[in-house]
């Protein structure tokens, strides 16, 4: 592994650690009851992070529902019936191998281990192992250097061939050590761990009362498939929308709010006949390409994989995934999936139930095939957030250099529209004319009143924040400068950094054209 | 118990059937898991229900948070680490008395049962247990003369006493029989049942992975409160407002959705000094008033409950609830309660981290009170649907009586704002002008268009759903009855059934100005 390659790794991680630093900051995520040691994998987001949140779930529900004939909404319960789980499978195989360090206790997923054979001077030293990661090949060398070192061996290290613990074979398993030891043989052989969450539902904590929190949203849309359909009058091809959380009992939650414990998904089932699914795959990728670049995320920062066929479940009629260049690597935002009618299907042979469709002209019964958008919440809300992180370096009003760190949301994303304040906060006509304003402007979008500190210190906060308007009231608005520039006010927009003098009474709709 | 008093019982019974019926066959909601015979204690929102559910949270987070300088939202994991749950008291405490029928197996809440002694004829013979209801004394009545029956006992029965089985001796409560048995002493000695879903994080069902799905949404609030603090430069006193799931493993859910296992809540904690913490208890009292009568529940269905002190925490410094008068019972919707500073004080003491508010004008440090508005998100979506539901008799086009049923929503509770139809379906241009009205209303609210049936039919059916407006694109709007009526459509509206005649130009600012 190269320098450069390493040393951008680095870069990588810096910035990932000020991003979460800010997000701590300035409340927009906090590690879940963080004065109790936290909960691994589970996060609370703050003020920001709960308005930025909200945005995104009401921005997706408004374009997939409400502005969509042909799309309905529900909001099923995170507890059922647990012949569901069994029906759609979850019992049977949603599961990681799961291998221990029988010297630490450590546990690991098995499919993250990856081991080389340390290879000196023409003659193998055994082995050593170490967790998935963009350096695990420097770390491996690093381990086979210290067999080296304290064996007194002499000779070159041959080159490193990384395997996954997974492909070794029974003999090779017996030798290598765990990630966290230097004894041969110190990981237990790989087995599947579940990673539903189980829990007892009713007085006795007894096999027939068990269920789990749902590990997706996906499968309450199939099993109330009959009720909507009989309650809505809707006709194929249409769509079932849910947003709502779910959970997985994750064996290494990483990457800050990437992978956790706790989720929330924004999922779409959309019902069609057989033929249509495979156009109905391309078409509902290009719209849900579209909604990323209509919250700020361009096109080009987004990634398409085309999964083959041999990684795809196999009734699967084609997936793609829409991967998203976050500072930690390129990783799956959303999954836009063809899965025929296998859960349907399922769901009909589970419960006895008939599951069909029936198309009211032709007469015609048929269990219709689905194409499925599956978009992560807390996934996407990171992906905004890193991709409006920025820092510049600009010359302040005192002619000094500092640097700005701004976040330059999207509005439509941007918890909080306009930045309101009063010039002094000891002037009450300022004031006062400051909290008209942001009644007025208060029903329609989010505002942030502030009047302390000087106006450029308010300004550097609002930047942080990602506020893209900022609005203040000084003594041209009220009229101490002649009638001219009476009940105007100054706009500074986030990016340019750019001032407009705006009339008070053009100010809503000059930023309700720019914040929607 | 009287016979009035018997068929208004039997009344309500038919208005909740009706009411539960209409939310099924409509889409409102759903039995969770309904395929495979249900999850008792928990229910899906269907597209109805979803959407009207929305709309009650967003208006709530609309008033409560965005209008308001002095609260600022968060949204807490449901998972939290399970020390949180050591400290609030609900590992300890959160629970309900619980009895077994040894007969039958069945489990009764201790406190839900009741008995009274059988005295027929001046003598006694044994008792009778019944389970809470508004029936219960003539049950237990029933039960008496079926063991006159049985005996063969002469003589009068003696007038009823219903006892709480809690008040029962021991001596008594060991000849006590179960509601579901005649024997005597079938039913357990009580014990304590915690009401918490217990579940395991990581991969070992130990004790130290044990933690619990939230009962309540308002301890991630405390224990963020100070990280909220540092994040957001609020100044007491102020609120931290949070919309989440919340799950009790109750041991008798009942009354549709009012009683669930799976609810979500909508609780502010608004953190102030002592000396304003009675105040806050009657503003927020009449702030949370005026709410439910902006969601059109009206004051006099409301019913306000001075909790008596010794029904209170042993911490609470007031609490009042606010109940409504469902067709099952007047029942809580929300509890608005001085909670004195006892969380922050338990967090503070179970944690080790200061909970310390520091003021920066006095430099006074202590550890805020709190009052907290409660409310249920199910319970009030209920209370809507209950308020809205209206059947009356009217005569249609055809000069027959026909049973109107209409959910009266108020309009910005409406899931559907507006109807929109095309008075026929195989005209182009009526179809293609309803089209170009829907593109006008949609960005701007919920609208439903309607091709299907007599438009009398289609104007039912909205009523059915509680839309209030219905827009009608008839032969005057595309001109064929000249240029006057032109580009004018029919409004109707759902309470009054009264039509008018408005251009589409001004539809929109119409509609806006009575749906919002």
């Amino acid at each position: 592994m190269s320098k450069a390659k390493s040393s951008s790794d680095n870069a990588r991680n810096v910035l990932m650690d000020k991003i979460v630093s800010l997000c701590k900051r300035r409340g927009f995520v906090f590690q879940s009851s963080e004065i109790y040691g936290g909960l691994n994998g589970c996060r609370d987001y703050g003020p920001l992070g709960a308005e930025l949140k909200k945005n995104l779930k009401d921005y997706w529900w408004t374009r997939m529902v409400r502005d969509r004939d042909d799309v309905v909404g529900m909001d099923g319960a995170i507890l059922q019936n647990r012949r569901v789980w069994e029906a759609s499978g979850h019992v049977g195989t949603f599961s990681d191998p799961l291998v221990d360090c029988k010297e630490t206790k450590a546990r690991f997923r098995a499919d993250q281990i990856f081991y080389a054979s340390a290879v000196i001077g023409g003659e193998s030293h055994g082995y050593v192992s170490v967790t998935e990661s963009p350096t695990m090949a420097e770390e491996a060398e690093q381990k086979i250097r210290k067999i080296q070192k304290k064996g007194g061996i002499k000779g070159e290290i041959a080159a490193l061939e990384m395997e996954p613990l997974m492909e070794a074979t029974p003999e090779e398993h017996a030798l290598i050590p765990s990630p966290n030891s230097t004894e041969p043989g110190t990981l237990t052989e790989p087995r599947e761990f579940n990673l539903m969450f189980k829990t007892y539902v009713g007085p006795v904590e007894n096999d027939s009362n068990v269920t789990y929190l749902r590990p997706e949203t996906a499968q309450a849309i199939f099993v109330q498939f009959k009720n909507v359909c009989d309650s809505s009058r809707i006709k194929i091809p249409f769509g079932i929308a849910q947003i709502g959380k779910a959970f997985r009992n994750e064996i290494n939650p990483r990457n800050f709010t990437f992978r956790s414990r706790e989720f929330e998904q924004m999922e779409i089932e959309y019902f069609c006949r057989p033929e249509e699914g495979l156009p109905l795959l391309k078409e509902w990728l290009e719209t849900r390409l579209k909604f990323y670049e209509e919250i700020g995320i361009p096109r080009e920062k987004l990634h398409i994989l085309d999964v083959p066929e041999k990684e795809r479940a196999h009734y699967s009629g084609g997936t793609y995934d829409i991967e998203y260049e976050f500072p930690f690597g390129i990783q799956e935002l959303e999954g836009v999936a063809y899965r025929t009618n296998y859960d349907l299907t399922k769901h009909q042979e589970h419960s006895g139930k008939t599951l069909e469709y029936i198309d009211q002209a032709t007469n015609e019964k048929f269990i219709p095939h689905v194409v499925e958008p599956s978009a992560g919440v807390d996934r996407t809300v990171l992906a905004v957030i890193c991709e409006a992180f920025d820092e510049e370096t600009i010359t302040n009003e005192k002619g000094k250099e500092e640097v700005r760190t701004v976040l330059r949301f999207s509005p439509r994303m941007a918890p909080i529209k306009c930045g309101i304040f009063p010039l002094l906060k000891n002037k009450p006509e300022l004031v006062a004319k400051a909290r008209e304003v942001q009644e007025v402007l208060r029903p329609h979008m989010n505002v942030f009143y502030d009047e302390g500190g000087a106006v450029g210190r308010r300004y550097r906060r609002q930047d942080e924040i990602g506020t893209p308007f900022c609005v203040t009231i000084d003594f041209d608005t009220i009229g101490e400068n002649g009638p001219e520039a009476e009940d105007t006010v100054t706009v500074r927009e986030r990016d340019a950094m750019t001032q407009e003098r705006i009339k008070i009474a053009d100010l809503l709709t000059y930023l309700l054209e720019r914040v929607r």
